[in-house]
């Protein structure tokens, strides 16, 4: 048998009930993400956040990991976060510090197993 | 009954067997990856491109819509494309694109809704 090994994670998150302004201020949402990948021990390589007019923002870290993005509605008191990330992250970390800048009390978490790869073709 | 509306439609794609050497060179896959938001009819606010040394290109654009992100790895012909949009865009015509411009013949892809929200809550 030859097993075989993944060369990405995704975890894609849905935060509902966001009690924070930040939503709305890209400013804020850089801060809140750049600190989630630092308690990741991600290694941030470059970041672009925009602000939509009138509301919402957008936003992406490329790291040396793969990915983090966040797209906000703060009319809903919604964001939505993706992070792609291989090797190894401390995620709990930044998951449980973006739970609670967003002060979000209702999320829905996905992950996934991204590049599905024949060990053998490794070697 | 109250139904529900999604704010975001997310789009995650492997690309396997890819025969391009576009994978690790940045500049191609840029170029592949603004096409593809043309045909999809994406407005592109900004873009980031990224090459690894030795290996390999990380890239994100980010578009009215959302954004788009790639990450290849080329020493297994493999690729890894997210695309989070809301709104009406031609996601056929960007991603008949990509098959043939990555020259993948074997592919895999998911498709989820982002962002669940009561109706009532629109009003």
């Amino acid at each position: 048998m030859t097993p075989d090994i993944t060369l990405g994670n995704h975890i894609i998150i849905d935060y509902y009930n966001c009690q924070t302004t930040a939503l709305s201020n890209p400013e804020e949402i850089e801060q809140i993400i750049r600190k989630a990948a630092e308690l990741m021990q991600a290694t941030v390589i470059t970041g672009k956040f925009h602000h939509f007019s009138p509301l919402g923002v957008s936003g992406v870290l490329v790291i040396s990991e793969s990915h983090i993005t966040i797209h906000t509605w703060p009319e809903h008191h919604y964001c939505a976060i993706d992070i792609f990330y291989c090797g190894a992250l401390k995620i709990e970390e930044g998951l449980n510090y973006l739970k609670e800048a967003l002060q979000s009390n209702n999320s829905s978490q996905k992950e996934f197993k991204r590049g599905l790869i024949e060990e053998k073709t490794l070697k």
